[in-house]
């Protein structure tokens, strides 16, 4: 939060030049999205939740889940989701298996060991980012002591940070691996959206159907302005989760203004409708840059990230050019593509790279 | 979040029948915040506050303050600009004296004990919750062994959590006793517009120019969805709050949706409108209910809540009659004024209670 | 620890020219827990509790209190039992009830809120320092709201910190509150064995038979080098404790150290006879003093601290003559008395307060 | 801390059977340590450390390092010298770099993250278990980005878990390495003794001159009952750490007892001989076992343990003979050497290993 850089307009543009596709974060809210705001915009209602919008977009979630006794909560972001679930499942002196790439472990600067108070990550490599019985079998040998945190959960994300997809089948035999050695099994959906559209399976299927315990339901990467859910499928593990929440500053005073958008993208299918826009967006990318010598995807795409293995000088061309994307290591770079993406722009940046590869 | 009442239709009623006072947190989102949003949500833009609106927010409130060196952060709500602000002051095993009634020691559940990870709460009796230099010297003769939690901060709320206002002198004595011991000024002004409505000052001359160190200035109560900002007038004290917030959950990954209100409504004036508005409400209900027997005001309206005294089965028929508002103990009742608030609806309010008082 | 006096030769002597009254804690070692040091000292023994010193001691302890299924555990200190204890029994977004006096509030630096990470203390005034039902469910009313943080538990200190005693209907009235309340109830015993001394009770009525759930057994002021007990009567209750205790710096790698001496005051019936004798030592000293004009007691003498009520030059002379006493607060002065009070020394005292009152 | 077996007698030997080289936690006091608690035993003492031998064995450690301007504290364990170094040098929000078999990661039950709040250790693959420049440059590349919990610490072990030595050389370049990037080195010196003894070369030499910042010199292994000093070589780095160590259960009330064997242990030369003697033995039975085909070291023996590939069906052999050692990981089995290690014993052990491999 620095001063604004010269030239600013003391307003800024509603609309930037160019669409970017660095993080799927970049992107606004969806129609539906900003239409519930505008809608629960005014009237008198009830704070911290004990609103009509929050009880109907729980509803509309458990509904969604085919769970009616699940238990929902909305909660700012997905760090805060993610660490408030685990802290839950965790206790301080445990800890929680998680791949080597986890958003919670690479990405949320010690939520989980903050929140938690103390459990620790524990990371095994797996080589494509995916979490696997055998990968969950060796961290337990590993830290079976007394001396060592026990682990008490394992947190898969789904889709992987680099965009890969469990199935059903992995998932559920990940969720007996858990179980038949006392754990619980975290999803970190924070693109979980993307990933239903993906599988073309049913939210259930690929959750407590297959032996989720508890998910992070990401919102704001959806189209949302803000705001992640929490599902916790079996009633009695939410325990404790709203009392953690209110102490960590997750609950919020006007709640509606986080449940009444989440009713809103349910019901109208928003959600799976902007999951399916940008999983397209990704896999138009993908196409349109396949065949150049010298670049190639690290990992097959899967939901609506393209992990692209290219030569520096192809990466530092594009950025000179105006676009923007992550480095992930080495040559690896990231382009994520959100439920607004353009496919215009798609177009562009994959004609660009091409152009620079091939220059 | 229980299932949903019966009879609620599908899409709760975008109003309400009856305008509400029991918190001004019932209120929705003023049109000068809800403009933002919607001109903020479309476009592609960079994440985590390194975006165009953030820096422009971030300026417009050290122009508020004239305060150009001072460093801001938007977070999302006041529980958690209290707890980081405090946590970033004020080391484990120290302590923060506060009021007996202040916010962060009544309502929000240990925040500040667990982010600042131990950090104890000292709230030495006030009388009418307004902190006093006397009480502070009182809270450090009790806590100077080393056994105990030394005092490192101390948090004033503006208005209090009672109505009340600090004058600019006896926040300049306040923060003469701090800084003579070696103590921070927190202050938190989760309804500061108010304050500075009521007081008729300047932002400075409340803050920086008295010595306060570090405030909450709170936008939820004062007419945003969501979103509060902390400003460290020094900005040295200011390290580590980032990466605090971002452990803490803290960090918006769409910031605009935060900072692209507050920008509007410190540009337009919004801010300042709403809190006289807010005021006004206040001080007309206080005057319509003036004279009645057996009801009394508790404190004197100073900013936007009103507290009355007054028999049990009269806000047992107001109750019946279908109108929320706050026991704070005893027969002390607690009645809020929003930037929303329609005076009448606050007419009928009073009418209601004058003729219960002396039905 | 700063760079040693002037003068100081190499190794201190073994013993002070005068005994001290200002801490229980400025006593050494009594002869039968320094005989189990100099037992145990010899010999390969397996580590972390793991060995039979420690199973017969916590075996030991049992058997004092008639309670088979309790759990016993050995950690350092008094601080690291209390704050290790109220973190099992205490979810961190709940309170812990104690007086205002109690140590865990005044004299821990904020361990318990650090330990359980984040549960507030609620100190309700008690007027003599000893919490009442009365007081319980007056904090209780104030703290009932989702927004405060509820109380979990009910913490008393017998002997209070002031020297009182609960009786047992006292005590069982209290653990009634709390366990129509659904609280628990932790008795801080760092002296407890003055307070079964003095009330000739049996140690199982004083604790679980009154409804007591967990005890922190005090050594060190008892005779002991360090080291203190904790007992879960319900066995269940102490789910957790072991791993927080290895996980927060308190499992002894060579435990025999602690527990051995443990073994030794309890088979030998020092823990009894020590405490008998410290008793003794402070119904001797109030005797003393007795019928001084400007000198009265505090409170009642109950155990064996002597808290006197003096003119400040009385306290200034007696320390001009090198008496070293606690100032507990305004003209109330502590004086304790261990294992190894001297009557001469006692008298000694006593004679020189009688003096300088009547001087 | 279950019921005691079947058969023991009331009070347990003082003497077992065999020794044991399970850990070096299985020995007892050593002469010197036993002597200054039995001369600490008698008399009247200032607590919590004001008293001459607190400040005598300060002295007597800064002496010891030739380093006057050093801060020494006494705590009463390693897992806590650890953790509160840690916790004083690494804010909540950052990272500690250490060895993937490191103990302050492995076996210490997620304290660092506890004591500290949520920091994280992040432990690059290191080959033999000695961190080095590259490593830590690795991992500093990994944590860069403001989402993850950046670098402040390095923590190595002298000498290693797996019983290695740092060369100080090779201290010198890790400290360097730390202190281009702004990191501060923490040594883990459990058995830094040993490490001294080893390597002949000053404590000085090993630490502050080659830019150690922080030291947890271990008492226990090195033949006291229990009580590790902390040393800071820099004065101002030591902040905080005295009250995070009151806040966190480690202020020894009777702090002499801590304190006097370290003065006993320094003056009398005790801590480098009995680390000696524990190389020797260490040394012995490597010497013992050599030549054995299907046994081998696996890895060079540096200090006082000796870490050994074995069949299993050795191991098993051992086992049923009555010995005690850990399995480190597959086949690789440890035997730790002590103050006491007969060598008799030691003789005895590696005969019946022999024996086994051979038979």
């Amino acid at each position: 939060m620095t001063p604004p850089p010269q030239g600013l307009t003391h307003q800024p543009a509603t609309s930037q030049p160019r669409q970017q596709f660095g993080s799927d974060n970049y992107a606004g809210v969806c129609p539906q999205a900003l239409d519930a705001i505008n809608r629960a915009a005014t009237g008198s209602t009830p704070a911290y939740g004990d609103d009509a919008w929050t009880r109907l977009a729980a509803k509309a979630v458990t509904d969604l889940f085919d769970a009616p006794q699940a238990r929902v909560f909305f909660v700012f972001n997905g760090t805060a989701a993610n660490a408030l679930v685990l802290a839950t499942l965790c206790p301080p002196y445990c800890s929680i298996i998680a791949s080597e790439i986890a958003h919670v472990d690479t990405s949320e600067r010690g939520a989980t060991e903050f929140f938690s108070g103390g459990a620790k990550l524990v990371t095994p490599p797996t080589g494509d980012g995916k979490v696997t019985p055998a990968s969950i079998t060796q961290a337990m040998r590993r830290t079976r002591d007394f001396e060592a945190s026990t682990p008490a959960v394992v947190s898969i994300t789904q889709p992987t940070e680099n965009g890969l997809l469990y199935t059903i089948d992995e998932i559920r035999a990940i969720a007996n691996t858990c179980h038949d050695n006392g754990l619980r099994l975290h999803m970190d959906g924070a693109r979980f959206a993307n990933a239903v559209a993906a599988l073309e399976c049913t939210p259930a299927a690929m959750t407590w159907q297959s032996g989720v315990d508890a998910l992070t339901f990401g919102g704001t990467k959806n189209g949302m302005a803000m705001g992640d859910a929490v599902v916790f499928f079996t009633p009695q593990l939410a325990q404790g989760f709203a009392e953690r929440a209110k102490q960590g500053g997750q609950l919020a005073s006007k709640m509606r203004f986080l449940s009444a958008p989440w009713l809103s993208m349910v019901q109208s299918g928003a959600w799976l409708a902007n999951a399916r826009h940008a999983n397209a967006a990704a896999a138009a990318f993908a196409q349109a840059i396949a065949g150049i010598d010298t670049v190639e995807l690290a990992w097959p795409v899967q939901s609506n990230g393209v992990f692209v293995l290219m030569p520096e000088h192809v990466a530092n061309t594009l950025r000179a050019q105006g676009w923007r994307f992550y480095t992930v290591f080495g040559s690896v770079y990231r382009f994520m593509f959100a439920w607004d993406a353009c496919m215009d722009s798609v177009a562009a940046l994959a004609a660009d790279l091409r152009a620079s590869a091939q220059g």
